[in-house]
């Protein structure tokens, strides 16, 4: 008998700078209601769902920054999603920004956790490959100053058992979906599907000349390569549209493990997809072709985990 | 001043059984002279482009699977193709049987070697991911028994320096295409360019429900993220069309850094198609979003070396 779930991914259009996080958590609410009425169990919020994408700005105050961080999850603000999704009986993953004080030190990551049908957060996730800049760049249109403004996540990749089928659930947050060691990590711990959000401006500050149909394309290749390359569901969602006239594309996906998009926003606004996913559909991928047991060859990958950078070091 | 290279995949269409070695290289020599009329400078060939793709055989009697094997390269039958190359001043990528003296005993191997536009072979490379199984399978249409045929490569992924240009090139061979793996350590080597045969049955004899056109997708989609993933050049040339009525899938592509296929094969048969690659294309990619030495931490990739197959490990 087939093993499923009923997805969705909430996708989320401009949140300005001027917007109020009760605003956003309304349309949060808005969004996990539309996704109920589908009988979707699972729902999948944006990267730093609640606020504005802040590292486009420049913040030398480092209080004016951390208005954009949430101290505690749930926050007064954000208790009527975490009610609602408990009344209803649906898990979700939404993106914030983190303010922690751990080892006697404020600390800032971005983060993304994975909250039950009961409510009970039982997953975190906090960014790894952070995308991005540290200093002002004040000749570009905009920052993307994550490096600034977060530290490398400190939890590694990992999976959660949710729902009741005991679904093995990943999260990881926007650049690291271009990664393939982001997928491989949880793959190789059971992974059957991993969820993550995404703020992707449409524009590449470092590159100006790259069309924005390549920043898309380059989207959809990664989640559907390392839907694909793990024998895995892939639901991965956008905030999108223009937050005080900056884009950010929207393009939300459902991807299941033969790569294929099964479902895929088309606005750059508020908008839940959906899809009813089968959750045994990526076995055949994971038992033959994909069957790592027997086809990994790990004394060939060495280099993988013991060299960041490039060297050259042609052979001849 | 952008570096270039005019490059051509060479497409085979079936070999049977029957045909011989000799009429094999004539057909290589025809490609390679199309290649050389478009200016092109290194031509592609497949994977095990001298016989038809014999894994597909059971054979008990090991002599009968040795005759499949090459025991010298070049060899009489192939040194018509080494002769025409340097004479045209061509590099080349060619896959076959290798059959070995080493360690004291016979050891065979699924291998590709780079022969410079000097004729000098440069480089040689023996399929790590070996794809099918080892035993009998009477029930299938047909056999896919590379993991009884060939022991696992033993040098490694690497890359090598050709061309005036200095261009770094890595090769692999077929179902290698599928992991990140294959690229990652090659891309970590300073590869710009990897260039691959195959043979890739249209058939999944595992998954027989499995659409063809989801087996062409999955080569599209793996060489495509891999190139991407990494600001590289891929070249995947087929062997293709039906041996003794088993098909393959064409489908040969040359695709740049940006993951967009710029050349592709239309027909199942002997086929050139050609590119005049700007070697260039990928600095921006790998010196923005895919600059390792900035983005990946290896320290939370240790997974990827240290464990072989899945081992469900949920965190909660």
């Amino acid at each position: 008998m087939s093993r499923r779930l009923k997805v969705a991914a909430a996708q989320l259009g401009a949140i300005h700078r001027a917007d109020s996080r009760k605003s956003v958590v309304k349309r949060l609410v808005e969004m996990l209601k539309e996704a109920d009425s589908r009988g979707s169990r699972f729902v999948v919020f944006p990267e730093l769902a609640l606020t504005t994408f802040f590292p486009r700005w420049w913040m030398a105050d480092q209080a004016e920054v951390d208005k954009y961080f949430e101290a505690q999850m749930p926050s007064p603000e954000t208790l009527p999603l975490f009610e609602l999704a408990r009344e209803k009986g649906i898990g979700f993953y939404l993106g914030y920004a983190e303010l922690t004080e751990e080892e006697g030190r404020a600390r800032r990551f971005n983060t993304s956790i994975l909250v039950a049908p009961d409510g009970r957060i039982v997953g975190k996730y906090r960014k790894i490959h952070l995308p991005g800049h540290n200093e002002h760049l004040p000749a570009a249109p905009f920052q993307h100053l994550e490096k600034r403004y977060f530290e490398v996540g400190n939890l590694g990749f990992n999976v959660w058992k949710m729902f009741d089928e005991n679904v093995l659930v990943g999260q990881c947050i926007c650049n690291d979906r271009r990664w393939p060691e982001t997928f491989r990590v949880m793959a190789l711990k059971g992974a059957e599907m991993v969820v993550l959000g995404y703020n992707t401006p449409t524009e590449n500050i470092y590159h100006p000349s790259e069309p924005p149909y390549i920043r898309v394309f380059h989207h959809l290749l990664s989640c559907q390569a390392n839907a694909y390359q793990n024998g895995i569901w892939v639901v991965a969602t956008a905030k999108a549209g223009k937050e005080d006239g900056f884009g950010m594309y929207g393009c939300s996906v459902i991807v299941a493990p033969t790569g294929e998009v099964v479902a895929k926003a088309v606005t750059e606004e508020d908008e839940v997809i959906s899809y009813d996913c089968d959750l045994t559909l990526g076995e055949y991928i994971r038992n033959t072709v994909f069957n790592f047991a027997k086809h990994r060859r790990i004394e060939h990958y060495k280099l993988i985990t013991e060299r960041t950078g490039v060297q050259v070091e042609p052979a001849n």
